[in-house]
């Protein structure tokens, strides 16, 4: 194809690049069927006129003021592949002009939520520790080592939010005959139903669950909502497994929790990260720390550019973008995410 | 009842004892629906004669000699809540007259599969290692911690041994999509079809997966059959895991596969049990060390107690036991596990 | 709640009824939660001004001007539960201010999936006609009577469409161990594995399958695109199983296909409804006939209801409708349903 | 192979033949790997006494008197393909010297529920009678011709007994989402619990399912078990699917149900077979008659060959067989099955 007759496409994937979400392969089809222009949030409203006004796809989240989308009359879509959403552009009028905005965030809900299994199966049987016992030769053997163990298989399951890795992770228990209920309050029971799940209040989640899987978004509205008062609901010697953001937990509450022996946990998230060395979780038994490392694998970045290639493919064909999650007019502005600082 | 009219039982359930194998409320159903006497191995041949003529199941696996047998005239079935089989007992002449012999060892099943499981997540992911240096402050976050990290989901999964172990296992696989092979040279490839598995050879397995679960039986012939050229066969960087019993693996050959950086590992079973505390496997880098407490759960014993008693049930009915695993005269004599010596 | 507290429902189901879509007590809360004006697609238009203003909801697909639009600000959602979408609003203004369309045609997909599956099974086995051949005496017994019988376990299946349809009946599928392929041209490749199923084109659906399934919406594009040509690519005896629009497909050459022995068919769907009595169709044999029965059940038309109760709801909070399908700027145009006539 | 260094084994499959049983590759493979004399029934006793010595497997179910089987030595299991068991041999001895009696009456399990699951959709949907209707130009459009239409999906279903065939029908409701209870006197209630069906009595069955599927096998104590007052007991309008044995029923009574109204029926087996021609159920109408059509189709049969050489390879190698199922000294004496007089 001749370079003009081409889609242009804006790249500007930070904090990711298009080395880390695409394969070379995915590479080389994008740059064979799209004119790419590459650069950076800070120059994006400097491109040519002429360039804004051809630009069909953004892929990334640069800031749009206003009158910098107003100049960019071929807009068809934004490919936020940050994957949260930064209130950084005019998105009512976006919507109006029917410009998707959408987010590749579902890419992480395979990896967490094999995170959150491994969290949940550690903490059931007590596999890390035991294996350090193991190494200084003070491991206990057979059942003398299995005073706390339980089995997942044929548990009580809770899941606070039902969303993409809600649904992974409600997937990855289908072997175990877990009865799995699930609290959301942005989705109507009759769907959570349909994924086998059974609708709950988060105090029914909290007080009748052996583990309790934690992978609700942040909103303007649930920062801290599991407090000391949520931990005292739950069973005694429950787990309880944080995925999603440290926000919607009281952390100082949920390591006296633990402290206490009411309860043991696994957190893949922190109130600063990277913690603060002398941060007093770091010494607590029986809690699982892990460095924000659920999600960021290389796979995961690489289904990314497989999502972004298939959804442009779908709309150079006039059809809307099915695989990427579409941000929606109403929720948009609740999304409290701060910006990524790593992959 | 009156006692005399009971069906008599004798228990002789060494290494377990009732209150191992039986909850409160089954033991009293127990009591309440038989008569039972109680006693030991070395004190079984000595029981009264008429106890010896008037007994129905045994509970365990006492020695009996062929004498001995001869004066049980009632005995129906040897229930062994040991769950492996002893070569202590005239098993052809107990199969000839029709008395069975029945196993519990299924009741492992499921706790060893998900430790299996909880130990393959783990090696996948480095949960026990990473944990170990968040705790120190060492930890690396998000993808900086994740160079090695990969997913269950849509691996190659190689089963070696497809018994009541290796069918628990791929239970749990099921929300995985994973892509499982397994070989078993003692099922007809049909069976492994039918439980979703792809028949292999031992060298497809190893060659071919990405994780290897090693879930066979020790028997007269397979001693030491994973050995050094078996772990040079396997992928680079794939995850070996030793369930079942150490003596079918080359232990001196794993540990330097594993040194070697080739493959990462995971044991629940060792060559000496307890193992000496200057064994070098305990301080070997990727090999996750578990001391034999995959299947020792209080849970997995209660469940014994629960086979014994559904099984005796109907056999009171005329009918055949069909929850204990029944010993088969083929294969009862290749049977090489040692007497159990812990719970 | 004081009435004019509530939030305003105009209510115009066409040529449903409240009384087909709600239960009892779904119709209850209905009114007892919002302000319910009843009206006709005939006198919508004619509706007070203050009304038009007030309305938030419109369940139905009233004919409405741009003018007409433009007077009703306060409207967010059109819920049309005829669930085919007619060309007779100003789409592109609603979307552009952000007005949901949305449909509730997802409640047919299970009972038409449940009938499909019954008539593919009847052409496996010969069940209505071995029936009729019984009642006069001419049955034929045992394998006598099978020498075409087949079965759908393990058979290759050819879904073409994989919309709420397509994946109802690739759900009912899962105890089959069937091999699914299926076209959807307006769905990327990943979403059908997503699925479990197969991506093929039209070509090796036709050619690779055992029993064809045609769940495809009609649109502009693709009248008749299910030809003779198409039947001949079919596999000798296999089965075409037509469940959506009978437009899809060139009747007249699926006839022939029937009547020449090559392939045997179903269909819920006709060219002409109520088809004329001479109509030759009507005396193919290997040829089941459904009169447009497949989704015109009671409780589905009662779970038409439930959705818009649950969307309204989630939308009185502020969120988007999740429940019902919503219409999109891009394919609204391109559907080509007719109104319907009869629930 | 020299042909007396191959393991002798005698073909005897009457009512079925080797063309039945084994297809040609199969056929072949028996031939080159086994040294095969085939005869009959009546001939069997007459075998050379060097052939009687050497016979190792048997296909078939001769008759075997106490005398012949001591002059087979070598016998070591007799692969009944009649699929039932009738009492001509001296079992309790064949047991006692650990000749294994095995069945191949699982093949039919697949057919059979597909079967069922195809009456159970036609009762369900009315797919034969409104074919029928719709030929004569009768038929009724859309939800006029429902009224009585009702799903599956969600249903209360009943199955009872649950060897084989039960087990087989479960799996294909796998995808309706259908709540399942099972009766059956033989098994633990573990066994259902663990395929996910609620185990209940007789009574509960009948009372509280939608849909009730008869798949238990005929023994000396159940016959007529199904009488008028197990009718009377079931939910008005459902469906009653007889697929195993009619001597379980008493069909004069389940006619008369069908005939009040009170409940619909289905059945592929009859109080004789084939029925006289005036036999009053060929005219009662929501009754689906099938000629025992059920299992015979080709691919079962094929099914049972190989079964047949996957489980003499098993004993070739001193295995246990595993596919076919074994008889048990317990239960072969309460089988009431007649002879198979058709394939």
């Amino acid at each position: 194809m001749n370079k003009s007759e081409r889609t242009l496409v804006v790249s500007v994937p930070e904090p990711r690049s298009l080395d880390i979400i695409f394969t070379q392969e995915q590479k080389k089809h994008l740059f064979e069927n799209y004119e790419v222009v590459e650069t950076t949030s800070i120059d994006f409203g400097a491109l040519p006129e002429e360039t804004l006004a051809r630009v069909k796809y953004v892929i990334g989240q640069p800031p749009i003021s206003l009158d910098l989308f107003e100049r960019m009359g071929s807009l068809k879509c934004v490919l936020n592949v940050e994957s949260n959403l930064i209130n950084n552009m005019p998105y009512d009028h976006l919507f109006a002009r029917g410009v998707h905005v959408v987010t590749t965030g579902a890419v992480f809900a395979e990896p967490v939520a094999e995170m959150g299994l491994g969290l949940a199966l550690d903490l059931a049987r007590g596999i890390g520790h035991a294996n350090a016992l193991f190494e200084v030769g003070m491991e206990r053997w057979g059942g003398d080592g299995n005073k706390a163990a339980r089995l997942l298989s044929g548990a009580d399951v809770g899941i606070i939010g039902f969303g993409d890795l809600g649904r992974a992770l409600n997937r990855l228990l289908v072997g175990f005959r877990a009865k799995v209920k699930s609290f959301d309050p942005w989705l109507p029971a009759s769907i959570l139903r349909e994924n086998g799940v059974v609708p709950a209040t988060l105090n029914e989640v909290l007080e009748q669950s052996d583990f309790v899987f934690v992978v609700a978004a942040v909103t303007s509205e649930n920062a801290g909502f599991l407090n000391g008062e949520s931990f005292a609901r739950m069973r005694k010697g429950a787990a309880f497994i944080l995925l999603s953001r440290a926000d919607v937990v009281d952390f100082a509450a949920l390591i006296s929790a633990v402290e206490s022996g009411h309860i043991v946990a696994a957190s893949d998230v922190f109130p600063e990260e990277p913690l603060p060395k002398d941060h007093p979780v770091r010494r607590v038994q029986n809690f699982i720390k892990s460095a924000h490392r659920a999600g960021a694998l290389d796979v995961a970045f690489k289904r990314m550019g497989d999502m972004v290639l298939e959804d442009m493919a779908l709309m150079e064909r006039g059809l809307p973008p099915l695989r990427c999650k579409r941000a929606e007019r109403e929720t948009v502005a609740r999304m409290r995410s701060k910006p990524v600082t790593t992959n």
